[in-house]
């Protein structure tokens, strides 16, 4: 196969995982290539990411890399939980409505799913659904698991992910974030990967990095081994221990070492803001959440987004309101910002 | 990360799992980065891959890539099985001893091991393990499973698979062929992969693809659509669908579309042969298994397979016995091997 | 132990499970003792018990016995799932608050909890939670589950049960009726248990027995052999397989063959009646509820409740706005509720 | 239901749950009758049992009845392991051949089971079975589960047991006893319930109760609370919670409180003493293991087991070899032992 299959310069707004590998991941791959190293995380890679990751979330930071983040999160639930444990979620989250219910078939957590219209959790619902503490009849409920940034492209700021560690600690409730646009938050936020997460008292992270400009790579970063149990065991078993991990962490490396993760979140970010401002006024649009991060919710006429989608491939978010997601990439440039608008604007008229 | 952290120019005999990418590999890749494509399967890769996979196996097959054999086999046996099902494999399958109990844990199968010295399956085997069909008490035997080539280095012939399929298939049950070293098999039978497959009545596939030079692909190969269920919900709910899903096509494709495949199997297969001959004599060493692939199985002193640690690291296989294993991969060199000879040679005298 | 250790004359309100067995229970029983019969269901009262449940739900029906509710809704749920699927209900299902999560953690399938007042499930709400059909990344939507009478005391028409059959098999997707107070419901209603069930177009039905005066027996009842798969297989694996089936199908005769159902069923009914006939004037006593059947559910100052609960044990409902409930047994008498009255007056003082 | 649809002094040997319930035990059931208890155990039954319960197994011993023995014996197996967990048991042994896999299904545990002719772990088989310790890739060998007496009608000494114990202990591993016959052992062996389990330094018991004439009931107990993880969530989510558990806990009770459970096991057992004592030296009858407790194996010629079926029901232990089992139980008369003889004698001419 030596020619491409497809138009490397179309560029479109479907997702974050549309868009292919970082130049600087694909150079990060190459350079771990050649000779033989023990697989399964026995490499040097694996050892340098363990620093990268201490470096950003502190010392009892630990990594373990995996394949995707459905992966990441179902590890992350399991090793967290007990056979009888639930875990309180936002109606949105992904671990709810994207993982053909992985969490329940495999990890066998109950999810106790919470209306959240901005897809946030706060304590007051947290404390509403997670009840029945000591009853045998009721799942326990044992994890709080939010996701940074939401799956609606909203932020928590670090306050906000105080209050719910707080809130779940003093239930004896563990906090997991899905961090697959962590960078994303951090960078709007202005602030360090470790303020959202080690310094507010989060558990275990998803850390994110497809979404992100890796080929394919993620990590369950355990933040508190005290809440946890068996994390080796955990990934092994459930289908998410890379053999050459050393591919893996060196795509991890080359994202949070240096501040790639950082330059490509802020884009991403940017080209989302920008096409919310081009889009915010036109007659027809409404935009339905804060654009904090990479992500700009809208409705529009179902006709416009037929018309839209002949150039553009985008999910309907809810096809009842006609609220579709626009996602920017790493990649996703100035131009493709405004042709974007001037299609959507095109297909207003 | 500019630097290597390791050293490129190490080769070792632990697992054919040590190995990198193939350069021709890590060129697809590239080849198939830039631009944006729809994630998670939707993209021209994965369609080409669709037709280089019907190239082998006949028009009939379909393959669902994965991240890796765990995966491919968990997802393989969850596609054939009902809640209530048991899967036939030998004591030592991968499926058995080192998936960690994915098998139980994911698919929820009940796994009937058969004790078999060489790692192969008979008809006779089988008929003794496989029964109280229709009996409520017991898990019903609806798959066979057997490795091609074996976990102990051995092969099956094509007419060992098709006696196994027919009787499999005699009594209700699927043929599942967990075959992350396929191509290996093929290239020391002489034959192609559909001939140890799609002709001899195989029913589900694990194509591996990691062990011969990918840096991280399987595919789950359905070459009977009516023995499965569900076979994409059942990737997905496993965690095992990649989202930028056009890399792990590339990969699949630049192994399988030319002869990639055929010229680095059979080339590990011969380092195996030259390093078998190199120590078949040797006082102190014994050959436990045929040699078919690209590994070797040896008895050999416990104080020798130290001081041999001391420069390579390899896995010991059966420690009570002193049986250790050594293989070879696409890019071991005739000079690797003969170092490893003359190691081996020292250690012993 | 020839003596009791209990008061048996002391009758209280928090639940239809805190009554003991009818004697006409009790002499079936003795009646199946005695000789020697084959176990797990091959014997004449488990053949009966077909004809009787034939009887109530025409030809096509078959009786799974089981231990108690939660087996029955388990297997009921895992016959008509594939591992991929998800069952909507409402929120204030059994199934989805006082089960440990086994729905999830034995069945594997994803609930999809819809918040429902009243208890009960509409079309409309169906529509809202079921959707995503043939997207790999949803849980599948295979099963509409409703209790029948509720978890709140209210009642589905035959009617609304048909409305929610149509919308389920529109969809592709089947009828659950949880009929722990199957009895109850077709009491209260007037009609028949088939008019409840077959005649509407339910698939599977959880036949209670334990909460109308049996010692422990339940059934899975399949109206609709072609919306399962394997329901021997899964009562056994689910741990639900009565060895002395005898015993269990012979309280169910006892229970169905007759009108003892009835009598037992309508007389709770009649006391739930009374009681909130003598509750629902109080001053500081609301009613939360319909009182379809036989559970009175009320909000009461915390206080009194405390006082109240000094002479009698029930559940809280919600502790946050006071809720309680209160249930009446085949052998409460109407001395008991009036007694009870006349405690809730006296606390209310 | 006023007559009985079966033959009420019909005796025959297929097993021991073939019997119906001992008449003091259904007097128990009528003295625990009447009157409203708190549901779920929190009843003065319940309480008592674990008195007696004490009594024979020492102060730290808690039970917790269940319905049955696959229900104790999953339930057993999920408080004493994480997820990624493997038990050892014989090949022979209920949880892996008659349980439909419920141990794989239910409690995710992974077996390990051993070819023990007759039925019988050793240390030294422990050791060949158990390891892989602290490899993620292997499902980690948590438990050591052995019946008593054994699925064969062996049983082991109250020394092979400690051994055993030590052994698994050693390895950090859990001993559990899956006694559905217990007394039959202790009986046999001349020695008390807690002389087999806490005393030799058992975990976890599944003590038994419907094989020695009760209804139908089993408890989990919990010989050492320091092995076991959440033993009331781990029974509720199995389904093995009993609403009206006065009754489970009124038939152990019944059985355990004083030496009903040994004159049934003494008596059983000496019926199937008397039973091999007359077949033993039929020409063309093989034993074909100890008689230790209530149940004979023997080899008979296949046409002699057909004519031998026309009047009575056995099950086929091995149909390949033609050996069969015959079981006895607590009422089982001598004349019924003899009347067999005489067919079995008959059968044979």
């Amino acid at each position: 196969m030596s020619a491409a299959l497809h138009d490397p310069t179309h560029h479109g707004f479907a997702s974050d995982n549309i868009s292919g590998v970082h130049p600087e991941v694909l150079e990060a791959i190459a350079v771990a290539n050649g000779g033989h190293l023990i697989s399964y995380g026995a490499d040097p890679y694996t050892a340098r990411l363990q620093e990268v990751v201490r470096g950003h979330f502190g010392d009892r930071a630990t990594a373990y890399p995996v394949f995707n983040g459905t992966g990441a999160n179902v590890a992350s639930l399991a090793m967290l939980t007990e056979r009888w444990d639930a875990v309180v979620c936002a109606e949105t989250a992904h671990i709810n409505v994207d993982e053909c219910g992985a969490p329940e078939k495999l990890a066998g957590v109950k999810l106790l799913p919470v209306p959240a219209p901005d897809g946030k959790l706060t304590p007051e619902l947290v404390a509403r659904y997670a009840w029945g503490f000591g009853e045998e009849h009721h799942a326990q409920p044992a994890v709080v698991s939010v996701a940074q940034s939401t799956e609606v492209g909203t932020a928590y700021s670090p306050d906000e992910l105080r209050a719910l560690a707080e809130a779940a600690h003093d239930k004896g409730m563990s906090l997991h974030v899905d961090g697959s646009r962590l960078g994303n938050a951090a960078a709007a936020l202005g602030c360090g990967l470790g303020d959202l997460t080690t310094a507010v008292g989060v558990d275990v992270l998803s850390l994110g990095g497809t979404k992100n400009g890796l080929l394919g790579a993620e990590a369950v970063v355990v933040l508190n081994p005290d809440a946890v149990r068996g994390p080796l065991y955990v990934r092994k078993l459930l289908g998410q221990l890379p053999s050459k991990m050393r591919f893996t962490s060196a795509q991890l490396i080359a994202l949070y070492e240096g501040d790639l993760w950082h330059r490509s979140a802020s884009h991403a970010n940017a080209m989302a803001a920008r096409l919310a401002a081009g889009v915010r006024d036109l007659p027809g649009v409404r935009l339905t959440q804060d654009v904090a991060v990479n992500a700009v919710f809208a409705v529009v006429p179902p006709d416009v987004a037929d018309r839209l989608r002949e150039r553009y491939f985008f999910y309907d978010w809810n096809a009842s309101t006609g609220e579709v997601r626009w996602m920017c990439s790493f990649d996703t440039t100035a131009d493709d910002v405004d042709e974007f608008v001037s299609a959507i604007t095109a297909a207003l008229a």
